[in-house]
């Protein structure tokens, strides 16, 4: 089974490497020789078990997961990370202090804006200390940290919550500010859309949050890595407490030490979209780590970026320099009637997946892990010809 | 890509047929000649609108799904249906009554008994009306309706809630009462392990869930088929009536009406498991639909007990005859010490899965729908000689 190398560009669920998919259609039907395939055996035996430690022993390897942080997978995506966030990270602070605190968001775009109306829905008290569009009028940027991280206080905060990558408008933390790390209040990320696509250090999260569908595998699971500290303080605060405290009760299946203490197999784990994970992270291990990786996707950003960058009277930028995303590159035409045809053009060159999201317009090409180089280059070449012929 | 006709029993993530298998390891890696796979193409693209219509009109009409209720799917397993169906239904019962409710839950074996402690631990009131293990020491039986009907009033219930068939005791319910459905309380099944295994009148239920790794697919989704006007119910209460009468709210991603409005695919659906259902349920339709597989299962669960019946001193049925489970035959042997020599003769007739589940011991046949007949022949055949040579 195979196919053309697809030039596609989805800002996900995203392309996946074809000699993983290729590994995965084998594994479906027949898993190691026994007979049954990998979404067809039992959670508890020993092969998926041994699915299970792989998955975490390569992701730990891959990132650097110091000791000090557990990895799980729940199903349910981004959306119930929202939810669950909101419950275990009160929880935690319940513990802590024996109140629910407040939540601190921190607003770059429509999914950090998401996970904040979750947690206020659930009946948390929560905080915008950053919140871009009310502020400037629109995404776009990220305000200096020094105007907000004064703000923050371990007592009063249960955490701060931030999207590093913002999928629809293209706005991505270059890093987690060194003065959040160390202010104290625990760190919170979605790195749904760009985890290893570069290096960081564990170590400066208190937890991680990444949908598997961008850069890890199929829609489906979700990786976590949190510290150990927070899991211990989530345990050691009972029902009554969070009631009395006005904090929801996580359902059971996304409560985060009852996932960790029975090893993400609480509940069925979907095992073939586990293994698949497994394959995704093997690979990169392979082809040199995350360093590899990283310098791939910068040049692809780059090399895309300045095409547009080449003809600032055709294209427009909305996002400020230094926090465009290297993962989700957004941009209009500044002469209007032109987007159909800019879509239709891309197409006959075998581009595809460029259609911006539907509440902003436009385009946006993504270049997850998977997109190639040479892709990108087609997309580059075809952005300046475009603006040559139609300026 | 192929593989040797397994003769596996176990209970669950189940046996897949091999076409559907192999079909969807080709569609995995390219989808409909588009260049991608189903799992690398959006959930928002028309040929994914197109699975989830194609997915949806083919369970409706498999099962006979009438015009007043809604099919959809959620990720999360029976686990967070659990806790999902707590939150949705007392919704419910506020927009009809103003309150909470309680919740009748008839536990005849674990899976109901967890469910009933989700729902309590989420801090609604709960209520056993049945509660085989507690009443009489084991499961393996089911009170008769007459004995706990009366109890049940659509004043006080929010909803009655019963596992259709129990995977880990061997119990099945042979159908949904006929005074239960007439009481007028909401009903709440969960599916998970005999749904599509035989033919059942789905306007008799206000609620079914089942999750997708037995009889429908590889685990990861769960498929929900809810009465219309419970939809309204739910949806016309506001959050802070809920939270006024001490209602959890569901996390957004499990709340039923967003979930309807938005089509299933509110948040990202996992599109790949999704297309295997469609092509399980496919599959179905065209071998002559649950008629066809309702005997067959009726076979296999006859040739099964027939010949373990025959045994009577040797072999221990612990559930009531009139109550047995066609889809998981659970046994002991009354003899000690030869447990493991039952497994190994097993396995060397290339009999697998057979393990009893670690909390009751024993054996347990899985005789789900994608088991063949031949299989189960082959156990029943071993099943008689080892009673014979080790009686």
């Amino acid at each position: 089974m195979d196919r053309q190398p697809a030039n596609y560009f989805g800002a996900g669920p995203a392309m996946l490497p074809t000699d993983v998919l290729q590994q995965a259609a084998r594994d479906l039907i027949n898993f190691q020789g026994v007979g049954l395939g990998i979404g067809e055996i039992s959670h508890r035996s020993k092969e998926a078990g041994a699915v299970i430690e792989s998955t975490k022993a390569h992701v730990r390897e891959l990132m650097g997961v110091p000791d000090t942080h557990e990895v799980f997978f729940l199903q349910g995506g981004g959306t119930t990370g929202f939810s669950s966030i909101a419950a275990n990270m009160a929880a935690a602070h319940v513990a802590r202090t024996g109140q629910a605190g407040t939540a601190a968001y921190l607003v770059t775009g429509s999914w950090s804006a998401k996970a904040e109306e979750e947690a206020a829905r659930l009946g948390l008290a929560t905080e915008r200390l950053v919140d871009v569009k009310r502020a400037r009028g629109k995404y776009g940027s990220i305000p200096a940290t020094v105007e907000w991280i004064g703000s923050l206080s371990r007592d009063k905060h249960s955490y701060v919550y931030l999207c590093e990558n913002e999928t629809v408008h293209g706005v991505e933390w270059p890093e987690v500010p060194e003065e959040l790390v160390a202010c104290g209040v625990p760190v919170v990320a979605d790195l749904s859309s760009d985890i290893l696509s570069r290096q960081i250090d564990v170590g400066r999260y208190d937890l991680i949050m990444a949908g598997a569908q961008k850069n890890i595998g199929l829609a489906g699971l979700t990786m976590y890595i949190i510290r150990k500290r927070l899991l211990e303080d989530i345990s050691s605060v009972s029902d009554e407490k969070l009631a009395a405290a006005g904090v929801p009760l996580a359902p059971i299946a996304t409560h985060y030490p009852t996932a960790v203490a029975n090893n993400s197999a609480y509940n069925t784990i979907p095992m073939f979209t586990l293994h698949i994970m497994d394959l995704v992270f093997q690979r990169l291990l392979e082809r040199g780590g995350l360093p590899v990786q990283q310098k791939e996707n910068a040049e692809k950003a780059r090399t895309l970026y300045n095409a547009l960058d080449k003809y600032p009277d055709f294209y427009c930028l909305p996002v400020e320099k230094d926090v465009r995303s290297l993962m989700n590159v957004v941009f209009t035409l500044k002469k209007e009637g032109l987007d159909d045809k800019f879509l239709e053009q891309a197409k006959v060159r075998g581009l595809s997946g460029l259609k911006g999201h539907r509440s902003v317009g436009g385009f946006r090409a993504s270049l997850y892990n998977a997109v190639d180089v040479s892709s990108v280059r087609k997309l580059a070449k075809f952005v300046e010809e475009f603006a040559q012929e139609n300026s």
